[in-house]
């Protein structure tokens, strides 16, 4: 195989070859190594690259994996994070400058999992500054693999160009307001925010803390299945932890569509997406239905009013993660993040509580949605990828970016898992995506729904044109 | 029967005679009513004492029980309601001169169940001023019925009195911090603060939205499980309502304590109360032991630093509530409860997310104590009822209060459903209480177990000396 249909191998396809020594780990790692130092200089998807790390790494799953000593599916399996997580010894930038380059001493729980289970870590991944909306002036923006002149969507932009380039068959995102499902969908990858609490955020370095989230990036449903089954579970390091244990994604994947509840909201839909948005999450949702899942009309709780709680919550909460650093260090955030800040700074108490009311009472309502549906279909983001630098262009934060956020942030409040997966192209080339969203607990649902609608579709299998 | 002996009557018991016909339903409520006239001048229990209606009400009751259209076991019980609650074509006072005598045009949601279930309201009890520490200077102070020169405990004071003094059979509370429990405590009632959501507090005023709950106090705990059997549920008009619906308390009361695993933790108990109250609370747990219950080691994670969470959240809460008329009648205010709002406006929304931060952490590490244990057990308050004045003498209020809510407001961060019961007296005659924690819907089970101890025990069958 050559090296670049080495790298565009999913994970599970990756670990089938792995598995029946068809394909080394080394081989297979420095394949990705090599197309990542032959593209993120275009790309900007990585901040760190680690190619000896990572050789060194696969040069030990290819000893255990040799003496029958496999871990699992991602045995051996090249996977990027998020520059938010800690990994011993390198430095956890936010990608800013106000951390002063900091050695993580410790590796962020999910590292740990995703190591514990015989991943090889290929890098740390760009992202807008400590996961908000902007960029650091000093960093290079990353480049959407689709269209060089288009945002990627953030904040886990270096995740989604790692995926969606064959730079990695998986990354790490986080997701506080739609991180993780915004560069999925606008890179055309398969992203997945688990369940608030289902996945640690020890290590991670916080936006809002009871908006954050860490979930998988991948090619495919299954692969994000196979991936959050490595990094699912309780840990005492993180309080807000479940201690419930997680059913396994990868085990009920293949149980289908059929007779699963999906619910449909023109008006939420409608109201909040331009006609070939909707029109796509449609036909995904009619491709459901042909598959024997069952569609159901349901009423999604308003959402323009509670999607202004977003940036005022997470600005308090932000602020109160910054303290050691803001404003002690103002100087050192770019303008963007350290508006955002600022905007924190004017929220008082009770702002905060009222919008921490309207959250409460509109993820009360949101529970009707799942008395009668299974699963909740919308688009991920209101809209495609936009133009480059628009997002930038203003300096300062505006808490208008709210209605942005109106398909992704409402279940940052509810901590629902959601499925982000593309379900077609605009004229332009550029993906659509399709969200999923569950009851709490749902995520092997979501990851069963999606491989289904990804077994009888292509669009997650396309290649960016590089 | 004596009209006395009529008043000291559990709602079981009434109810018992009521579907038999050995009682009257205007019979009752005239008992009810009259001992109210004589003792309530000195007592201090309700706001609002209202006969007539109450004697209509009753009539209606006799006619439907006669006709054999009896509604449930509350039907033709005379019952109280905190005047915090609306009652329609009453002023809903809140214990304050702020809201300067509007007359509520619709019923709480908690009244409409009552009403509905056939209770006879004979009243709207007395409280501190908007359900905090602290009374309204133009107010007099409920008295405690076992000891008048002690306090009653808040913020339901009133509806503890009227359980306690036999001038009500049951009467509702509301618990943002400990406002069920701590005069269940003091005044030597049983109280049922359920799970968030569980109760509607449409038409109640709120103290604190995301900490508020609304519950029934009376004189055991087969009663206070007939009560919220009748106000339990879903309601729109409450979007934190849980919809599921609620397991009936009443049906699972004689299922006893054997099995059931109690956990104790000797430290969070003993740190946190003195000998004597600490004793007591053991006592109970021995003739839980006693009565087939298995007591196993727990630990309550360390509630000394998120207490001071409590005032912080609270006070942001509570000024978002009364924005409409705060500070613009300011004046109107008691100073308590003024300078309790003027905390508030000191809290930036950087704080509330702090606090709001550990309120989620301690939460999610309560959950361990419940993979041990079904129910927890330790005081409802650290000490007995203490002297009458201490609360109100300072008259600003200061968040040095927390420590003083270490034993009820972590479980409103939690929103578990908690029983508190007597469980012996002092030497100078003033109850202990035991409170007894579970998960959420764990109701039916707290009420089993209560139950099962009342049945081994008569501290609840003591009538203070008035």
């Amino acid at each position: 195989m050559r090296n670049d249909d080495l790298c565009w191998l999913g994970i599970a396809e990756a670990s089938d070859l792995l598995a029946k020594a068809e394909l080394s780990p080394v081989e297979l790692t420095e394949a990705v190594c090599e197309r990542i130092a032959r593209l993120n200089g275009r790309l900007h998807a990585y901040l760190t690259v680690l190619p000896e790390r990572a050789l060194a790494a696969a040069r030990t799953a290819e000893r255990e994996l040799a003496a029958g000593q496999r871990r699992g599916p991602l045995h051996g399996v090249p996977v990027a994070v998020k520059d938010l997580c800690d990994l011993r010894g390198t430095v956890t930038s936010c990608a800013s400058t106000v951390r002063g380059g900091a050695v993580a001493q410790h590796d962020a729980a999910v590292v740990s999992r995703l190591e514990a289970a015989g991943a090889v870590i290929v890098g740390k991944t760009h992202l807008t500054e400590f996961a908000m909306a902007t960029y650091h002036p000093t960093l290079p923006r990353p480049v959407n693999p689709w269209r060089a002149d288009c945002d990627t969507g953030g904040s886990s932009s270096g995740s989604g160009v790692a995926v969606a380039a064959g730079l990695a068959a998986g990354a790490i995102g986080t997701d506080t307001g739609g991180s993780i499902r915004i560069p999925s969908s606008w890179c055309g990858v398969t992203g997945l925010k688990p369940t608030y609490g289902r996945v640690s955020r020890a290590g991670v370095f916080p936006l809002g803390h009871s908006l954050d989230h860490v979930g998988p990036m991948a090619r495919s449903a299954a692969d994000a299945a196979l991936m959050l089954d490595a990094i699912a579970g309780f840990d005492v390091a993180d309080p807000t932890t479940l201690r419930d244990a997680p059913r396994s994604c990868a085990a009920e994947l293949t149980a289908g569509a059929r007779g699963v509840r999906i619910g449909w909201d023109e008006r939420f839909v409608c109201d909040g997406a331009p006609a070939a948005v909707a029109d796509a999450v449609r036909a995904a949702v009619e491709a459901l239905a042909a598959l024997g899942a069952q569609v159901v009309e349901v009423t999604v709780p308003p959402v323009d009013e509670v999607v202004h709680a977003w940036p005022v919550l997470c600005a308090a909460e932000a602020l109160a993660a910054h303290r050691e650093t803001y404003p002690s260090r103002a100087a050192a955030y770019g303008p963007g993040f350290r508006s955002f800040l600022e905007f924190g700074a004017s929220v008082s108490g009770a702002d905060y509580a009222r919008h921490h009311e309207l959250r409460l009472n509109w993820v009360g309502r949101l529970q009707a949605v799942f008395q009668d549906a299974d699963v909740l279909a919308c688009p991920s983001t209101f809209m495609t990828a936009i133009p480059s630098g628009v997002i930038d262009a203003d300096e300062t934060f505006s808490p208008a970016i709210a209605p942005f956020l109106r398909f992704t942030a409402p279940f940052n409040f509810s901590g629902s898992p959601t499925l982000s997966m593309p379900c077609g192209f605009t004229p332009d080339g550029l993906p659509h995506s399709l969200q999923l969203v569950g009851r709490h607990g749902a995520e092997p649902l979501l990851c069963r729904v999606g491989h289904a609608y990804q077994q009888a579709t292509d669009w997650h299998r396309r290649h960016p044109p590089l």
